[in-house]
């Protein structure tokens, strides 16, 4: 396969699709369809997770109810798989906590016409400040 | 291919070496060696380049001659090529610049017995603050 030219469209598009459901309590358990049952890989704040159910397990037991979300930056690549690299900065704050800087790095994977996620690196908490 | 179990070391001493060589003005142009000709993506700052001629035309442009560096976070997975992703989190200081905080990611393609960056995207300034 070879490196599909619309990869920041999709890059874009997949980002905005993924945290419309995330940041939806009543949606959030259908991110389940974004990760593969045996493939897909989270790292969330350093604990590694292999897996949609357990991925899953980890990102419904996160009890916040509303998200504030500033997406300040999106960088995708295309990758030789046909596969899309895509590097999330941005803001959140979750219900009343003080706002976090985070990144967030995607690697999706082609399925049939879509993709799936294979690799999802989460990290809460870059200060820009000594 | 397949996984490489080795991944989180591969990841850690990839990271070591390439700062080593990169904070390092004498040495920086030897960063070449890091990437391919061809196949290796560079995103600086949302600028996109491609190949290893013109992603060290940007590198040694770079014209700081002493750089801190504190790195704070390095997530790793193993990819399905045998490959490695890398998320790096940090704060670095460019000679008498203010510290900012910056988000790098790496993806290693093995080649032989060893590893080349095939993808390589790098965002400054990512604040906690509002």
């Amino acid at each position: 396969m070879s490196l599909n030219p619309a990869y920041e469209a999709i890059g874009k598009g997949f980002v905005q699709q993924y945290y419309a459901i995330f940041d939806d309590p009543a949606q959030r358990p259908n991110l389940i369809n974004m990760y593969n049952t045996e493939t897909s890989f989270m790292t969330f704040e350093g604990l590694q997770i292999q897996g949609a159910v357990k991925i899953m397990e980890k990102l419904t037991s996160l009890s916040f109810q509303k998200i504030n979300r500033i997406i300040t930056a999106v960088d995708s690549q295309p990758m030789f798989d046909g596969g899309v690299l895509i590097n999330v900065l941005g803001r959140l704050q979750a219900d009343e906590d003080p706002p976090h800087a985070y990144s967030q790095v995607f690697v999706l994977k082609p399925l049939g016409n879509s993709f799936y996620c294979q690799h999802d690196i989460f990290r809460l908490g870059i200060h820009d400040t000594a």
